[in-house]
């Protein structure tokens, strides 16, 4: 096994493998919300991916495909001869090998002896941080040290523009430039939205050595030629920062005032040098997160410790936080998988954690949603309906619907399988109201909601209205759809898209009633002339819809035909290591008709609307879809460990937590080459929280009901609730809750 | 040494270096005029440069850059997987290693026995052939031979699109489909030019095997996992196969219809397999070249013959004879270089070969040049002159000037550099008339004359007429251009360029007067109107044009100031191995004003216009250009080496043709990175029909002068002239030639 979980802050690789890049560049990959960048190795190597991606800087290739998060220059690369051998791991003797990624201060290590195939021996480390404090830099430091005598250097390193999304070239060439014939500067302008970039770049060597400078196409470089005597160690510092004239602190300047501007950043930077910006980065790293939101747990079991770091580290590196403009990706910002887009992940299994570790961030998350209400209007007039339809993908603020039309091939007909999603799967309307119904009551920010809340859940409400269909036994349904679990497509009566659009109308209905007289009812004097503010509509509306209901059995259908559907043994594929593997033996139209889920949706749906039904239908439910659940979606295990918490499978609901805690930092070495799973890892922190804590925000009242894993002796965590931070302490024997001080808790009961 | 000449037909590499990739993957390029594709290795290495291009079909990637040949998709690349691991020559240990290019049948051909770092041992060879038969065919063959033990085999290979330009990406990704669980095809389309490209392929083993189909991103590949036992020979046979919307063959076809016709072929061609698609390029290669138009050089230096061979070969593949829209770009169709643009490289350099080794291809090539006259006025009119200025670089038809803007970096100021010749290089407007002046001599095609010659001419010199400016001394100028020597810019009466443009309105008034009267004087009528035909302005430009003369020392200045300028110590370049060493040390405008030439203007003038000047004037020219001079033009060599035969400086005339050998087919291992050098290429075959042989046109003679190398015993070769092929036999003795039946001929003699 290459991957080492030995110390509870460090995620470790301790073995080369050149057919496994992918894992570690993106489970190691480094950012700070404003920009993420891929844990490449300096050196070159077939089959790696490069990537460093800037938030909400999207731009679309051509009318054949959909808006994307452009994958910029690389500032990373170094080509390293040393005595006229290129260094690569590929060639010569690796001595001895470790990757790491070392949580706590956000740093990347590679320390290697290498053998050249001359058999001359040598010390290489490199060490890397996106800063966390100045969130435009890059720092890298790399120190070499000739073990088996002198040796000659030469070293080539600069910006490199040439860098695509799999091949789409998201930028236009533009200025490049030497300064002061040492700092270098390239600037790159996205094909369709015109952003322009300005990457800036400066290399010093410890040691004296002759330059020479080169330009090409899409390329600025520098070559550096030295002599190190043996024993002695050459320390190479690079210095890199990127700018964009997206960046809306100096959204302001003209293209060529950023491009003086990042040169001024860059000279700070270098002042500061490697271990300066180390230090800014680390102490904000304790600030942020490491000291002030600490997830900590007594156990044995390091990986398990190390994973919920691991958790709070992609979640704090993914989250564009300073620009409520820009939202989080399915893959963060640590590759190209789904193209940088919003998902439901956000809401449904990421923003839990903000909402309790960092609210501000959950409040921008939120506001991205609103500033993108003209896009959802966009979207729900395009299809014919009226308010506000969220789209399935989300990128630009007024794109609406960004969705890809087609995927991979049809092992049947030999044709690209449509993607049917971005018009079928029509919950992600709801999804972004239980976001903020969700941080409403955590936060009770009251202001939000009448500058942005109320008016998304009246519009949403407004869709649903338009969008459910009279049947002919007179109920109101909803067809043609896509539920969670993606293996159905174009199916009626959803249980959770039903059961969650009736609760947005209700929700909108409670709402109009609470402002109705209340001293924010200037709320409606904004709105009126907006959007349409009919609450006799939606309560008609709701109270017609038709919801699916437990059966005789017990068994809430998952769609009007999905109980009747073929069953087959699933043996297989629940053994799956990899994801998709039924889609080897079947297409969509097989799947479709029978009786297997990707994730269950009627489990999702009890677990989000836990008052719905009665412990026993839950039972029933738990017992019929989990054997039928494939778990074939990242998001599908942290929702069924919850489950298996609060359903007293203790032993399930752990094993389930380690498979999501393994989607990305498991053994798994291809799972995650286009980019970690950000709701899974959203998910990580809600198995610990929500499940194995049993932490609950009900009206006004929270719930701990803690089911600690046998093996974890106690559990802490912060929680911010209306705006205050409060201590949660899990033991076996109880819970303790401080604010302003311990209170302690008997199980089961609420502090509020 | 990692180059072989020890076979006269076959170009060898024996010790395989990942650094160096560039070099055989270029000089070891296959093609037909419709498409040339490098010789990358089916298994991929960082540092590569895999290529497939289809002769004009330009575009442009976007507005700050110019058209350029798209890199296509490829189809030649397989991931072969042995017992688990990933053949690759960077890893395990190569136990023998050939790669070869036999120029008689154009087949490549790698020869590998690889032992993976398990120590397991296989014999692997890898044959390829771009058939010159049916021009949209490749054809590959793989066969693999387990020596030391069973094995499985895994090999993933389609068509992959995601290959750019150095970055940029060409092609918006079109439909992808798998026809009958076997063909793959996928289209793509030009983004600005709109060209709809449809690539096809098909692979088949000669075991059983297990076979999966996948879909990515402008990606389509099959899966196949097999069982080979110890000592069996697996067989994989790959045929693939290109279509443009812009083939004149097809060009009435629909996208759809295409794609048809594309699979239809594409089965024709699986039908004939590896071993018929190789039988019918061969045989066309013998019908074309080998057999039609050998020459054939006794000596015990393989290499001479192998190097005259080389030329042939790509002066074959090279040329686009199926379209005369199209031209010979500088690099050929072998790399990025030169974005595939046509130069005066075409009429200079390669041109000759084809006036008398094959007039319909030069015929086609001077087609290009009238079909782009639009573009050439347009040039005219854009910088206020008036007729016909031909492009420095040239793409499209009505595309006029395409030369890029800026290059590499200056190494004082730090900026990129500007390029200028796009602007001042006007010499190629002559040159161009100048190649229709050498195929109507040889060809008398007096049909070709009528229709598009004569125009060419007459509007060049319409060009020259108002290009010229009248001086101080009441004669007229030629100021601010740049000579062939580019390393002077901005100069003023080049010497170059103001006796061919002198030289150019007197052949108009040489032609005007002949046709006048004649039968043929329709000519007039059909350009009446059309462009201005004032013979007495042409006549009266010429006689008051300042033609630059030998001095009181017999030198002719290059330029009005270049014998006043400082002179520098220049031996340290002259022995240069790489091009371009100068500009390590001095900035284009140092160099600008220094005695040094790139290549010599004064040389190339006498050289074209051998009756201009006296032997004497020659003999002192080349004595003083030749030291200042540092071949830092590929072009330079083969100019200087037949001006040493015509010397009698027959031990440097020898020496420079074997540099001019060297340029791709020696060892200088980056040379030809990005492509090879299509003007010294045909500057090869100048040196020995022009050098050795000492053949000449002139008005209505030939001359042959032979200066045969000592250690060459004989030379034979055929050239076309007046729709005649005549063989010419030099040896020492003397010159046969031959027509209908051997005449000898005495030295210096002419046969006409």
């Amino acid at each position: 096994m290459a991957m080492i979980y030995k110390d509870p802050w460090v995620l470790k690789e301790n073995k080369f493998d050149h057919l496994h890049l992918g894992k570690t560049e993106a489970i190691m990959s480094q950012g700070n919300g404003y920009m993420g960048l891929r844990a490449c190795a300096e050196e070159r190597y077939t089959g790696e991916c490069r990537g460093l991606f800037v938030s909400g800087t999207f731009n679309k290739f051509d009318e054949t495909e959909v808006t994307e998060l452009p994958n910029c220059a690389d500032m990373t690369e170094m080509e390293i001869f040393l005595n006229g051998k290129l260094f690569s791991l590929q060639k010569g003797n690796i001595k001895s090998y470790s990757k790491e990624l070392c949580l706590k201060s956000g740093e990347l290590k590679r320390s290697i002896v290498w053998c050249s195939d001359k058999g001359e021996r040598y010390n290489l480390s490199f060490l890397r941080i996106v800063s966390l404090k100045n969130l435009h830099t890059i720092a890298q430091k790399v120190t070499i040290t000739p073990l088996s005598g002198d040796t000659t250097l030469s070293l080539a390193c600069g910006i490199n523009a040439q860098i695509t999304n799999s091949g789409s070239q998201h930028f236009s060439e533009g200025a490049k430039r030497f300064y002061e014939k040492r700092y270098m500067q390239l600037v790159a302008t996205t094909t369709e939205s015109k952003i322009d970039f300005v990457f800036s770049t400066d290399t010093t060597l410890s040691v004296n050595s002759k330059k020479q400078i080169a330009m090409n196409r899409r390329r600025i470089f520098s070559k550096y030629d030295a002599y190190v005597a043996k024993g002695q160690t050459v320390t190479i510092e690079k210095i890199s920062t990127v700018h964009t004239t997206r960046d809306k602190q100096t959204e302001n300047l003209s293209l060529e005032q950023l491009q003086e501007f990042a040169l001024k950043n860059l000279k700070q930077q270098v002042t500061l040098g490697y271990a300066g910006i180390l230090q800014d980065s680390k102490t904000r790293w304790d600030e942020l997160v490491w000291q002030n939101i600490p997830i900590e747990i007594e156990t044995d079991n390091i990986k398990d410790i190390l994973a919920v770091r691991f958790a709070q580290y992609h979640l704090q590196i993914m989250a564009p936080a300073h620009d409520n403009r820009m939202n989080i990706g399915a893959k963060g910002l640590s590759g190209e998988g789904y193209k940088g887009h919003t998902f439901w992940d956000t809401e449904i299994f990421a923003l839990p954690y903000y909402i309790f570790s960092q609210p501000s961030t959950a409040l921008s998350l939120l506001q991205y949603r609103y500033l993108s209400l003209p896009g959802a209007r966009q979207k729900a007039a395009d299809g014919g309906y009226k308010g506000a339809q969220y789209p399935w993908e989300s990128a630009w603020l007024t794109d609406g619907e960004v969705t890809p039309l087609f995927g991979g091939a049809d092992i049947v007909t030999g044709l690209p399988t449509p993607i049917l999603t971005g018009q079928l799967e029509i919950h992600i309307t709801c999804d972004v109201v239980y976001g903020i119904w969700q941080y409403y009551k955590a936060s009770q920010d009251e202001s939000f909601m009448r500058e942005y809340g109320y008016e998304i859940v009246f519009d949403c409400a407004n869709f649903w209205a338009s969008r459910l269909q009279e049947g002919s036994d007179g109920l109101l349904h909803i067809n043609n759809v896509i539920g969670p679990d993606e293996y159905k497509d174009g199916i009626d009566d959803d249980a959770f898209t039903n059961h969650f659009a009736k609760w947005n109308l209700l929700l909108a209905v409670e709402y109009y009633n609470k402002l109705q007289g209340s001293d924010v009812s200037d709320v409606f004097e904004r709105l009126k002339g907006k959007i349409s503010l009919d609450c006799k509509l939606w309560e008609d509306k709701a109270s017609k819809t038709y919801v699916p209901m437990p059966n005789e059995r017990g068994i809430i259908p998952q769609n009007r035909t999905f109980l009747d559907l073929k069953q087959i043994d699933l043996t297989k594929y629940k053994n799956q290591t990899q994801v998709g593997t039924i889609y080897k033996d079947y297409n969509q139209h097989q799947i479709c008709n029978m009786q297997v889920c990707k994730q269950a949706d009627v489990l999702l749906l009890i677990l989000l609307m836990e008052n719905l039904f009665s412990p026993k239908a839950k039972q029933a439910n738990w017992n019929y879809y989990e054997p039928r659940t494939l778990h074939d979606s990242s998001l599908s295990l942290s929702t069924h460990s919850i489950l298996a918490s609060d359903m007293g499978q203790e032993d399930l609901a752990y094993e389930l937590f380690e498979r999501a805690c393994n989607i990305d930092m498991g053994e798994n070495m291809s799972s995650s080459n286009e980019g970690i799973h950000a709701g899974s890892i959203g998910g990580i922190w809600q198995c610990v929280v929500f499940g194995f804590a049993g932490f609950r925000v009900t009206e006004n009242t929270i719930r701990l009901a803690p089911k600690l894993p046998k093996h974890w002796r106690s559990l802490n965590f912060y929680l911010w609730l209306k705006g205050e931070k409060i201590k949660v302490t899990v033991t076996h024997k109880g819970v303790d809750v401080s604010k302003e001080g311990y209170i302690a808790i008997p199980l089961n009961s609420s502090p509020f």
